[in-house]
């Protein structure tokens, strides 16, 4: 029990890092009495997404142990504010990677926390009493109402759990660059992972031609036949790569490392996008003829705002959209981490907390 | 006389590098008869840009030998062909980057001939009839009177001959991203060369607000006095470029060497767009993080299209917008080309090419 904030009461059981090893272990801690503005949630479900590797092994230097990873949640309300009017006892809720941002800002009055200057995370962050964010490795949490999305009735809380960062993160720059309404426009995805493949099945959703784009030629069929891409391309094929120049409109570039972006932008028409929604530790080279001769775009996309996290999950259920997830138990965090970073899964990691012994909130 | 093409007829007097010394020497060439669509212009100025330098010096290796450089050109009609209804001899008009495009592709139906396929260069590209093209260093050239511009009557043909090249691959990222009538949005424009220059004056004009951004402290009075520039940050003075986060809308990048792009990216505002205008030879290094954190954009963009330019330089005549210049005669050119490479001039060489006794037509 490391936290000492004076309102902290209620004990929670969860999972932490501890130290540059990343290992997970048990951790017994406090979350804040929920307030009025707050509701308190049991915690089913937790997707395991890169970032908690990277946090739990220090990987960006920013880590502030111990680390309680976790930002794809979802549960049952069982405490609710006295100011709370939106949710009530027994409700199935999300919460993903925003814990708190100022509600004050032009960022937040247009819903766009995910842009505001004192954005903080689920876990890792600062939250406005001062005390560290514990994320969703966790039985319970307890949140401000902004920041909890309603789920849909008909969405697996386990499957439909990635879906508030991994899914947010893919919907937003879409959403952001017109291509909700713009069926037969083609999309690339780069990168098959927990993202590439959310990214697949929105596309798809919304009437776009989804080309993927990997280093792996294994994944042609499960990309074309699982997941309804129409294309796949090996981007380490010269020959295929060239012959595809000026085929795409838009492209959302889910990798996280370093990587030549010159050729992902020859395949964009003249004005197309690209979206960056990876955070790579080196920066990335940037070539200047193939933006230039074809005004190309590199925008940079992070999460998404509330509204926007509410409407993709409403869409998602509207379209029936969860995510490919292999379930562990809590005593299996270790084993899944380790996988996660040989890219071992398909597509995530759902951590199934209400299996454990160890999960009464 | 290199040139052999058939109707290849009129002899013309230039100044042409041969080899990758760059040295520029007189050379006499022909140019095609006049064609119905074509009028041919007595050339009275041609700026001197720094791609005229790099072609001369075979620095980006594609320079085909003997160049005329030169794509900064006013003169006056002195044929009119059969099918030119737009030019009539004597009229004042001036000829940028493009000889030719292929005129049917959907760029070219929508006047972005700089973005089509088959664009070709006023100089070193390759004309319809397989001839190479050459510049503006030179007494008279023919051309296609889609790629011709008309020159204000009140604008000194000298001063604005700049506007060709400098002046329009400033104008079109303005334009393109919805500058031109958001008086008071925060315009910041990095490096204060011959781009760089123009660029504050549009920017004033428009009613921006405009912000140079220069690794030389020493041009802070001449941005600000001379040019009419709000304010002025060293880019090398980290307490000043971190004081100045989040204040420009808009950046318009003129650096064509490798620089780092991070520092640039936050004085951006949530949203903004940093604009690359210069073809750097090495890929720039492009960090994620404020990139994504903010949403921001690098977009590139490559002179402009036709219709853009006679648009930029209406509203040049309207503004009374010329650069500042410094009139060289041709036997000057190689003096003039070296202190370029030096970047000591403010803020562009003119050739004053009539003054040559080596200059009829």
């Amino acid at each position: 029990m490391t936290e000492s904030t004076a309102n902290h009461t209620q004990t929670v059981r969860g999972w932490a890092a501890h130290d540059t090893s990343g290992k997970i272990t048990p951790f017994v801690f406090k979350r804040r009495t929920n307030g009025p503005e707050d509701v308190t949630i049991q915690i089913l479900y937790c997707g395991v997404c890169h970032t908690d590797l990277h946090s739990a092994r220090n990987d960006w230097g920013v880590t502030t142990y111990p680390v309680v990873p976790g930002h794809e949640i979802t549960g049952i309300i069982i405490k609710v504010g006295s100011s709370v009017s939106e949710f009530k006892l027994g409700d199935k809720v999300g919460v993903g990677c925003i814990a708190a941002s100022c509600l004050k800002c032009d960022m937040c009055e247009s819903y766009e926390e995910n842009y505001c200057e004192n954005m903080q995370l689920t876990y890792g962050g600062v939250f406005w009493d001062g005390s560290m964010t514990y994320g969703g490795y966790s039985t319970m949490i307890v949140s401000h109402k902004r920041f909890v999305v309603k789920m849909p009735e008909n969405l697996p809380l386990d499957a439909a759990a990635p879906l508030l960062c991994a899914g947010i993160t893919m919907f937003s720059p879409m959403k952001q660059n017109g291509m909700l309404n713009k069926p037969g426009k083609r999309l690339g995805i780069v990168g098959l992972g927990g993202l590439g493949h959310v990214g697949v099945k929105l596309g798809k959703a919304f009437g776009l031609h989804v080309t993927v784009i990997s280093t792996s030629p294994s994944k042609e069929d499960e990309a074309k036949r699982r997941l309804g891409a129409d294309d796949f391309l090996v981007s380490t094929d010269p020959v295929q790569m060239e012959a595809s120049r000026k085929t795409l409109d838009f492209i959302i570039d889910t990798v996280s490392a370093q990587h030549p972006l010159g050729q992902l932008l020859d395949l964009l028409e003249v004005g197309g996008t690209l979206v960056l929604v990876g955070v790579a530790e080196k920066p990335l080279p940037l070539p200047s003829f193939p933006l230039l001769s074809a005004r190309r775009k590199v925008v940079g996309s992070l999460i998404g705002g509330m509204k926007e996290t509410q409407e993709m999950m409403d869409l998602c259920g509207k379209h029936n959209i969860t995510c490919d997830i292999e379930k562990v138990k809590p005593d299996a965090i270790n084993e899944a981490l380790e996988r996660l970073g040989k890219n071992d899964v398909r597509y995530r990691f759902v951590i199934d907390i209400a299996s454990s012994s160890n999960g009464v909130a």
